[in-house]
């Protein structure tokens, strides 16, 4: 099996001999897999209906010549110029009405049915000629769906909303019903009078909003799939297309199935301490989109990005640690964008894997040593392979786009960051050396031992079910704002959590009680101001941030208390033994609620405890020192060191890419061992 | 009298069975009023011309049924999608011309003759059809006027702009001539020329600006009055249109005379320990709006909010506190937004009298309590009687929307914020124990002792006048900021204050001097840095904010100086005596001039000093500890504590609330007592 | 020679009987010339094709009879509301789509042909009426070009921009290579297709946006033309129009050589202690457009202006030192906004010679002091004479408004402010007692002995050539970011800098490495954390902000590394000889290279060094203590104390202020002396 190597490679934009350096190049580099034509629209049809596909024809030919296999592009993603000029309707609209113009990219409105017209016919063009061109791995279909324009608030838009409104309420009355438009004199007489949430007066109707977040999520994979179905009239090359981490905007559940491999584009600030823990977030992501098959990082930077105010250049051997923590969480191939960094337009301070300077240079060096590695890696096969294999994994946390979109609205009790507070747990659970998947609260959690919902605001009875059933023989801990609404956003009346939940934990929710704005408590940071906790669970200066409510207990332990203000002496922490404290349940399981979002460290106490309870046996250390990742992919153990100190490997075997012994091997800063049993590795 | 109890009721977000529960629910907690169909226009019109009444009916009868009277609203707030659908040019439009849609609430211009139309006959069917139901105790024009669209840019509002304009000057020579069109080259030659303010390539015209305030309180007037005239034709029961405190886009004074009862909305922040001063000058607001006549308090917040950023909850006992603070100050009404929680829509988070989680919980016990209480209160009669009383005071502030609009307008000296100009002397002069009026300054201020006039920047020759007369016999406080423009804010040439004041004060300005901006004078702060104060009148360590100023004194004492850079010696608190000072008065007035906004406890000494100069007598402290409120209304002394720590009645007397002797009696945090000189309360 | 005093003065915002008053004032305080007209367009044409110049000819007959002469604006900088009711199409459109309304100034697209049609047809009457006006000293044309509108979106500024294009490029091939469109899809097919930068989904084409800003700088040149040619057509006397000091909308270079002579209008913020320092700069800059010609400050303010946040009073004496900071560096006049305090509008908080308060005033008696004053420097002739003298400079800083554009945009290493780096510069060059040229990277360096050449982005062949053929004799400095792209913003690549540039410094560029973000390294301030940095030539604890690199040394010394992360060790400064060095130059030239931007104390010291090595004497101290500004212009030492502490002088001759011997004098703050080394000044 190959773990891929290569990137977008965009030889359009420069004179025909730098091809053939460039595929000298990539054969220097070990470069296996190249992404061709992302940008290429307007150069394959310069002009309606005039098609030009001899240079990209050359290009394939070279690098199939070359032995560098081919994720061709769609080119849908950025429609030439001409498009606006004579069909400025598919330009798309803010919020506020104002249209957008050309001169950057992506600049169509999604619905717009002439942008899907031309797309598909260049589509269908690029399958008549490349299906069975012998350098083709992969289709690529259009390219960051949404990354800049994932809703448009045009006429066309407007139209398609109405229409996607129609196919689910099937009446007007089912609407204004779920909506709950009997308030603020928002009742809709037909189906016609209702727009997307433009620029109103003042908050929109939240289940307008969320079913504009749907729709528009919808209208994008729309795109996507008339793509498709058009590739696989003429082709059964499989298909991708690039997510982009946790990008709130596209639901990639209701994505996962319709590609054929799941593959990733992110790109974490090399200055940022905290990327590691972020980006680990986001490779368990990919992994779990795909139900654990192998994934892609489709791009990532050589070095330095160019959009974000300061763009550091990563550190030596920032790019090949980052690298291989994705090949560690289940990635089979490393790819950057892009392969040659451009000499004009808006990325060429974006690094590429031939810099501006040339080879005689650290990006370089580093690229033909990673190349070579993964080389390596790629030829070890059968018990010993690396590519191919899964990443087990016992602990789980719900992730829910609705829910999302929901918590984030204004109107809520408090501003919440929905990532923030999965990536507290996931951050909580990856420190005691687990590794984490995220699951669909209302999908098959049979094979975990401990699931997490937090923030899991809005929640269908399927779901509320799901996850009271799973309490029955696992650890199911619940996170505040969980389960507060359902579908539509209406209450769940009498105590949120809904029924089943609330009797699986054994408590109701009285009233929130989220702390005060920083200001008012003179924190003066950005952050809500702590809550103290107090009890055993949470260790000694606990603090609860981001949310507080007053719990009422009827069937649970309290585990920990706030300790602070009006909420001095209520349950912050509960558990209810579902095994015990109900009287009637069969199973060990329990069920945990958490009522606020505890500090880092008492977050990994509450984890720790209920990943014991669970029966989850909590790895070993794996070195002394150091800020490491530890992951096992298969029969290897991935090592990463993340921090600036040195750290000294704890455990046997053989290190891959040292050759070396394991044990008290040193690892430096952004150091990686592959270690594995064998004595010698080839 | 009665108290009035209760709050907003929106049965049609409910089932029908619901309906029943909440009228027992509502003689439980002692509901006495309740307002109806504020957001009702797309229930009781689902399509243009036809009407739902039967609901209406039935609601109405079941609150009559159940003993509580109605406060029925004209359902005018917030049209139905329909009239948006089938009339677009109603929609408001923002300064930068971006047409605010349909989804959230209040989307129509104000000046929308379509609007109007539409609204009259809604109007016309409710007062035919309820005007003699016998539940109705009030009528509820609208709903908070202008709180999300007080100002309409769109072509029909510029049309009744240059309307109200031609009205206003007569010729488009006069219009040139108060806004100072000879500069910039602005010179109309025609009302057509002129536009709403609209986004524009610098600062605009300042009296432009101001016309278009004052339009707008206008037209948001004039909707009022045709509500109220078609009330008036079929119906006598009194109106009401409900404020919203220190509201800037609305001209309350003009608005106070034609309401036959003062109402208002105010929300503190639970979280912000300067609510309580706040919510105490919005409720002398309001009791002064109403030439001191009761008024009602006819929404506040059972427990959070839901639009703030981080909504707390309401601290035990807060709730109840800060309603007797309105009933000290006032109120003869103590009414919530809303009944029921709602269960969706926009407002579900905003808490409710019964809240989502029923009423097993803290909130409803609270309500429950309360309306007990002021039914017992209510109960009291002739001598012994709380509703229906009046507040005395001999302390007025001049408030002016005018100053408060061009203040705050840019191009000026310096940044200041009207109301903590207000609200600084507003909270020196409660600090002493003081009930604090507020008034015109052309009005008449015969019976006060002290008149203070802060940052009233616009002042026509009448006010300027009006108030030089005053310290003939009185004590008259001028701010600085004040009478430096004439109502078209044109300067008072030759030192500022205008000639009647500048010889009462005895000093005239020579040259603004604010202090720099924080971040150049290293400060850190939001506000400007502080400028050093010396003089016995300021104490110890005293310094002044917000401005400065180069004063001249002719005629006057220098109570303290500037003690810094530039302005180091010059006055910065100056008195006249008119009997004396001046040689040629009568009276024992005085005339105090205040260069600048002192700290808290300067201004706190300033006041003390004059008003015991004005032959105030100071009350003495009402408890020893806590950060009490004490207010005396009627017969009654009510304090109530705000702050954290407990506080013990030094007061002799009964406690209506407790039934137990005053004197060394505890207050806890949030506690109240109602003292009265009577032995045996009931 | 005369050094001209005076200010815009606005007669017909007042009453005919001031006029006789202000000429009479003017007499006292020695006005000398006087601007009228610039907002008086809607006055002279108050309906479209109706003229009324009497009551300007009142005003200059006036002026004349008082022996005041005359700088005579053309008034078109501000249409009257009539153009914008007539043609809506005039009005400028934001990059959003905002049509801009009437109500301030400016309000003019300026590719409007409708517009330059109407200000044409103005200005030819103008000229026809007062060409021969005997107090007509000069032409002001147009008002601060650009200063609210310089960019204008609308449909007629797109097709003025294609048309400008077509001009450029010829082709739009050549557009397409240029703009480096192969990538993102943006290719065009004609350049009809081409539209202004408007709101787009992302990031804009860089080289797109860079011909924006330079079309709309040539298109308020057009502007400017056109009217000089009508006026050309008439009348010889010469033109000017007001700068506004670096300005970054407009590129004064195209500029300066098409006025007559060069004015300026600068407001430092009194409050702000770098305004000195800053005020300074643009001095130089002044004096740099006109090529060492006299120029004229045309507007500053008596004391505060309006449209800060906060506008802080002049302390004083501050106006006074000011303005002689402009007479040191090549001012021959010193004029000011406005001449009477408006009573109105919305400057009518910008101060005034005369002020509301009127003439017993401080700021008054300073305007009569420093008129009397200039009419005595004014006095003195031949060898004596100040006005009309040069300042000599032997040291300068290439400027340039392509690369100021550029290095602003976003999508680029890091955040720059490229004024900034060139006040760091500046400042630490006149820290040396240095007075500082500004000049173009293309132009004749050769009366240069040092030149630095600082964020200098984008550079020409030419400018890279010039550059490097300066050090063959002369000491260049070349600052980090510089000449990094070419003229289309196409990379320099291979190491950057460009062939020439890279052998006279002997390194290249191998990657940027800037700081990381503030909130990123908790630095906390607005400020990129700092970069340590060793070496002898920037002292003790040295350190780099905004910027950082990998340098590459081919043949160069390395005069300071950087000592921190990752690029601890790598060198910072460098310098190469270019006449030992290399070998092979004949010269005693050397280029330096300094790869970040050095705190203020290691950047005067590398400047020290720098400018030793060019063989530049430094002059000794002028005076003890104080924040002391030493400026030689003509035979005349100035010294102005810009400090709050007393200097002392301690050079020989005359203070031609005091009349009294220089060495020993005592300067309070604020003060000045204008030393000379004559015995018995006049």
């Amino acid at each position: 099996m190959t773990i891929w190597y290569g990137g977008d490679y965009n030889p359009e934009q420069w004179p025909r001999p730098v091809w053939d350096e460039d595929v000298q190049l990539m054969n220097r580099a070990g470069v296996s897999l190249a992404t061709v034509g992302v940008f290429s629209w307007a150069r394959l049809e310069p002009r309606p209906g005039e098609y030009d596909f001899a240079w990209l024809d050359e290009v394939l030919d070279l690098l199939h010549a070359g032995g560098v296999r081919v994720d061709l592009a769609t080119a849908t993603a950025s429609p030439p110029p001409w498009l606006a000029a004579r069909h400025p309707e598919t330009l798309p609209v803010t919020e506020d009405g104002v249209r957008l113009s050309v001169g950057s990219r992506q600049q169509y409105c999604p619905s717009s049915p002439e942008y899907r017209e031309r797309a598909g016919e260049l589509v269908r063009r690029l399958v008549e000629r490349y299906a069975d061109h012998p350098a083709l791995e992969l289709w690529h279909i259009n390219n960051e769906y949404g990354c800049h324009v994932s809703r448009c608030y045009c006429d066309v838009s407007a139209e398609a909303f109405r229409e996607w409104l129609r196919e689910r309420y099937g009446t007007v009355d089912e609407l204004n019903r779920a909506w709950g438009t009997a308030f603020w004199s928002q009742h809709y007489d037909a189906f016609d009078e209702v727009q997307p949430p433009r620029a109103a007066p003042t908050f929109r109707n939240p289940t307008h909003l969320l079913d504009f977040e749907r729709f528009s999520s919808d209208e994008l994979l729309a795109c996507f799939r008339a793509e498709k179905a058009i590739i696989r009239a003429g082709s059964s090359v499989p298909v991708t297309t690039n997510f982009m981490g946790f990008f709130k905007p596209v639901d990639y559940w209701s994505w996962a199935a319709e590609v054929d491999v799941v593959s990733d584009d992110t790109y974490p600030d090399p200055a940022d301490p905290g990327s590691p823990a972020y980006a680990a977030m986001v490779r368990d992501l990919m992994r779990s989109l795909g139900g654990g098959a192998p994934w892609l990082l489709m791009e990532q930077s050589p070095s330095a990005v160019n959009w974000r105010a300061q763009n550091a250049a990563k550190a030596p051997g920032q790019m090949r640690a980052w690298s291989y923590q994705s090949v560690a969480r289940g990635a089979d191939g490393i790819l950057f964008f892009q392969w040659r960094q451009s000499a004009a337009g808006s990325e060429k301070f974006h690094s590429g894997l031939v810099p501006h300077s040339g080879t005689d240079t650290r990006v370089w060096r580093e690229v033909e040593q990673l190349g070579g590695e993964l080389a390596m890696l790629s030829a070890r096969s059968g018990d010993e392979a690396i590519a191919g294999t899964r990443v087990a994994s016992r602990v789980a946390i719900a992730l829910d786009w609705h829910s999302w979109w929901a918590i984030e609205q204004p109107a809520s009790p408090t501003e919440v960051s929905y990532l923030r507070a999965l990536g507290a747990w996931h951050a909580a659970l990856t420190s005691l050396g687990l590794v984490v998947d995220f699951v669909r609260a209302e999908g098959d959690l049979s094979g975990y031992d401990l699931v997490v919902a937090p923030a899991h605001l809005v929640a269908t009875d399927a779901q509320v079910s799901n996850l009271a059933a799973f309490a029955e023989t696992g650890t199911l801990i619940v996170g505040f704002g969980t389960a507060v609404l359902d579908e539509h956003l209406h209450v769940r009346l009498g105590g949120y959590l809904g029924e089943p939940l609330r009797r699986a934990l054994g408590v109701w929710i009285e009233e929130f009680a989220p702390p005060a704005a920083p200001d008012l408590a003179n924190a003066g940071g950005k952050a809500a101001p702590p809550l103290a906790l107090a009890g055993d669970v949470v260790g000694g200066s606990a603090f609860g941030t981001a949310w507080g409510e007053y719990v009422r207990v009827e069937d649970a332990e309290t585990l920990a208390t706030f300790d602070d203000g009006a909420l001095r002496g209520w349950p912050a922490v509960t558990r209810r033994r579902t095994g015990t404290g109900s009287g009637s349940g069969s199973g060990s399981g329990s069920a945990w609620y958490v009522a606020t979002l505890p500090d880092p460290e008492s977050l990994r106490l509450i984890a720790e405890s209920a990943a014991r309870e669970a029966g989850i046996e909590l790895p070993p250390a794996a070195t002394r020192g150091g800020q490491v990742e530890a992951v096992r992919r298969g029969s290897a153990l991935f090592v990463i060191n993340h921090g600036p100190d040195e750290a000294e490997l704890l455990v046997d075997g053989t290190d891959l890419l040292s050759g070396a012994q394991a044990q008290g091997l040193r690892l430096a800063s952004q150091g990686v061992a592959i270690v594995v049993a064998e004595a010698n590795p080839e």
